[in-house]
């Protein structure tokens, strides 16, 4: 595993117990965590139990004990160690979003597709898919129970920023981040919109907004929890994200990606509107899923809250008795799961570096479109 | 009308607005309200439009135009108003409770019985039985989809008492109110549990208990909203009830009636738990029904948020389109509707002197059991 | 009152109800109705309780003993009504959207602010004004509550036009709608956003869109009830308008229209989210506000749900006790109130026809942005 | 670890996570896990990642290398196991219930108390105590945030019992369950009304019944997921318990337990009332407190839906940031914590065996209880 922030936590959860509930067919080792700060990777790899340290990522791509490349690290650093990897034909995990632009996403994903050709996979960390009330949404649209759909609602709703007081990390800086709100949780909301719904986003048109322009710069130590100092610098991504989409069907979506939305903590929310039902889910509830199915008489229609803990929903079986919650680092088990499956199975994983591809021109175009007055862009589809 | 209070205000609105949205078999006239105060009664009449006033109800009822008599006066006057008006041949609806003790209540019974034979229609107040979603949660349970009753909880909570120093009104003195919570507000939650369920409360174990003894008594004005004085009075009804009770079918029922649950300000609350079903509604959320379908398969279980706003919903046609909320008062228009078209089909309105009665019988078991321990008490069914 | 369609039986059942509930300063009687075919305008005279009938407007505007002219016909014929009445004297209530065009608007609101020179009072209706919860959440953001606005979120959702055999009614015709969701439901949304924060939408972006382009025409009958013949003819109004704006503030707002959103019955919705709190609102629970605090400490932070029923709470104090709730209904006896209330103290009412005229310019910019590839078009403001 | 089932496997991922989320004073390992059966023993093993696996749980007892005991074996084996162990000198975690009988809780509490004289620690494993919305709770309750207690209403609900095929498994059978419902959900409302409140029951008035009076015998397998034989036999627990309690403050406390509330999965849930505020708690969405505070002002009064997940609230920080939700199952680990650090502090652990007795002598109060008629019983404090 390259990287050993919030990511390398919920990563090292994921691969350490997974295997435990899971019946993987493969038997994966937490051997080697990367970091460039040694005395701080050393900590990490205590806490979270891998067996070894590196500082230098290169060092370990090309040992030969080592068939998987888990990548946490910031967006701006995935292309190289990614493409790298994969050459070393290691197979790649890699956290969204894939990258911090079309170009190197676009780079990533030829490597990627050549690696497969040699039977070296590769997949992008999407891991909202994963929750399983999100991924039986999917298998509800995808059996028709909504119909056509007709409309889309994605939000992704956080108040963390609404502090201006609170320090500018590296989260805030374009040349780490690569975007704001945009690309760190609106990736989100764009992914679960086409994995959901099955198809792309074909157009956009928005705007994309830095609400507080200048915050503390960060003194001692880094991350979300360093401490603020008397100077300021320049927020350079975005705070708030507002776009409309057009889908493959001609289906227009709305999407919304706030760090500004008082109260709301965490808050990815989509609401799909088809033909014959819809369905609605938040990720502060995640263990719920809403569903609507039109075709009921008309004194029988509402919304269901279903509780997606039963055994016969995705990914429940191996985890706990009907309404016994899962929390949010399930997801990264489950994860590992269908990674580790695919490449036992020799199959192709998902989402793939070109899904991860595709959300970066969605996310591109949704630039382009705000610079230009917000009219609509096209993304290629 | 007889009467002028907080009930009188709830049935002048159902008698005016009645006739504006549903097609009455007969034309009711709003034409006597009756108060013991001339000063009063005449600013009630004003306020709520009926053309007369009268400070005796013996004088109204002996009048030849007067065909219905309504009672929205304290319990402890129920029966003598009621089994006269009956005998003079007009047609009674009396607010809940129907009276303060069983044998009020049974003599009030005989006589609506032996109106009945003469053409006499008589009715008891339960307006809670017409809310459309009460009214769409009998159907749904007398239409099977629930299957058999396995267990009720019925709840009535209330905090208006909270404050200690809320004053002594009429509704916390025994000899006006005959009880507290028991008969105020559990009442509604025992008539409903049998009108959904479609079955009698056959015994009962309880405990109720008064939480704030002493009260400061009224100074200057009456009712809720008269002001407090330095002296203080015993509160001789109770504040809350805890009960549970035995239904004809053998399941078991829970309820509970409080004006001591923070927070709670009107919420009559009912859960019916079926072999194949179940529902559940919140007076404070007067225009939704909760609807479980148990023989959905596994993965689509849950509780359905039915607005019941449709057309086809139960007392709904001649109200507003879906989606456009009821308020409190619509039951009492809904109350007119049923009440006026079974005297003009010359059948018997529901729920009769006979349920009001039972009800009290069970009111009456409930203070019985208290008293012993809570040991199971029969209501005699 | 000129019409008598939904909107003629909410403007009379505000009529008829609020004197009885408010002390009203005037005393309004229910005079005349006025309607094109003397049969059906009979009928609702009948039913609604109006006193005499007309088919001729004019007649009507012309005479002596009328003071005030409710107009609640389709929105292609309000300019030249209110414009005669206004002319006449006639204090004039006329309901949203107050035009068609920004045209007509204009024109109107001109000889409003010259009508209010002599003395004569319009208002525009925007009933949801008058929802208890939303003036209450309009009072907390005027006294600081929330801080300064940072975002908004307007949605007004309703799914009756998904069903493709849904016939074509005159509220889906441009002639006399003047445009669909966007005008009939955006523009609630949008007057909303502006009522509760005070500021104006300066400039939007947008799309407006027909999902279903052709259904049935209309057989026999009219309004939302006729039935569908055989034939089809061409929807010419929006079924779905999604736009961003932006305040007066320069905080953005994003709105959504749309007869499309499965299972959503009438949710007028509003967000807003404030530097240091927020309010939420959804008109299907339309008793209740959700609160947030963010002053309050970290581990104490939450959404709070308000039920907007206390005696201090907004137009409550009249109505029923704590915990009862109200209906649809009630805000059109509260926007009476308000009304009667101007007229009697010789004051402006809000909202003024210059407001129903912003909202106008609002939606014109709407349908300019789409028509231009969604790019920024500003509304003068 | 003695034991394997459905709680061995919460027990052993609250052992392997809690070292890599908190910093543990202790280092402590897999060491061995009991059970009956050999093989199922070593898949247990292999599965959960406990190091040796052993057939006899007094050879574990007896060896030097075991530190700490945790048992996870069907109630009618507590005793005898725990008594032994705390006698070699382990400390011991046991999980709820405490033991079948009263007795036996007796002795157990005995033993406990000897042992601490000795150093040797003992804790009883109700684990709801340690999600963090109730720890949260008490914390409010305790600083007096509610004021003082005025009713209670505690719940546990679920249906899994529902279908009457389901088999007649070891937890239908009173020799080794000790009771249905009560005992084991039932002792969890129990448990977390007296945590939350600070207070004991004192005496309880009740009733438990067994609806499915006979169940089909369990053919091969066993536990829950054992599949059903054509034979029948006896249920001889109970399926529902309903009963009220008096707590030490004298106030009144509601309790259900129920495995027959169609389409309640696992709502544990408690409502506690006091003179100055209210929490209400639902296990089916733990990372949820609703706290109601009777002191702000009435226009702005509402329970307010608190997300538990601030690093500012119990147990929160060593987990995940503001928003991301926990599971089921990291009460297990929090209470691995706890249990940990009391051993490495040499102070007591909570709950204490005399915590885990008390909840038994109210369990056995409300049996006899409901043996006799449900008259009020002592349970002795």
């Amino acid at each position: 595993m390259i990287g050993h922030g919030f990511m390398g936590a919920a990563h090292s959860q994921g691969w350490r117990v997974a295997p435990r509930f899971f019946d993987l067919p493969l038997d994966p080792q937490m051997s080697v965590i990367v970091g460039r700060d040694a005395a701080n990777v050393e900590a990490s790899a205590r806490k979270w139990g891998w067996a070894e340290t590196a500082t230098d990522w290169r060092d370990v791509i090309s040992r030969d004990d080592i068939d998987v490349v888990d990548i946490v690290t910031p967006g701006d650093t995935h292309a190289e160690i990614a493409i790298a990897a994969l050459e070393a034909g290691k197979h790649v995990l890699c956290e969204k979003p894939l990258a911090n632009t079309v170009a190197e996403a676009e780079a990533m994903t030829a490597s990627a597709e050549s690696a497969a050709a040699r039977g070296v996979r590769s997949m992008v960390g999407f891991t909202y898919r994963r929750v399983p009330a999100t991924t039986f949404a999917r298998d509800l649209v995808a059996a028709g129970r909504i119909g056509e759909v007709r409309q889309v609602r994605a939000e992704y709703l956080q108040d963390w920023l609404m502090d201006a007081e609170s320090p500018l990390t590296w989260r805030l800086k374009k040349e780490h981040a690569g975007s704001g709100a945009l690309g760190d949780i609106g990736a989100h909301a764009i992914d679960l919109t086409e994995y959901i719904t099955g198809q792309r986003v074909t157009g956009v048109s928005g705007i994309i907004e830095t609400l507080v322009k200048e915050r503390p710069l960060l003194g001692e130590g880094h991350g979300l929890s360093g401490t603020a100092s008397a100077e300021r610098g320049a927020v350079t991504v975005d705070d708030v994200a507002l776009f409309t989409g057009r889908l493959s069907s001609g289906a227009l979506a709305s999407f919304e990606a706030t760090r500004f939305r008082t109260g709301r903590k965490n808050a990815l929310r989509i609401e799909i509107s088809g033909s014959t039902g819809a369905i609605a889910f938040d990720l502060e509830r995640l263990n719920e899923l809403e569903f609507y199915d039109a075709t009921l008489p008309s004194t029988g229609l509402g919304f269901q809250r279903i509780l997606v803990t039963e055994q016969d929903h995705p990914y429940l079986a191996p985890w706990w008795p009907t309404g016994h919650m899962l929390g949010y680092e399930h997801g990264f088990s489950n994860q590992v799961f269908d990674f580790v499956t695919a490449i036992a199975d020799e199959t192709a994983p998902s989402p793939s570096f070109a899904d991860g591809l595709h959300v970066q021109r969605v996310l591109d175009a949704v630039e382009r479109s705000s610079e230009a007055g917000s009219v609509w862009v096209s993304t290629g589809d």
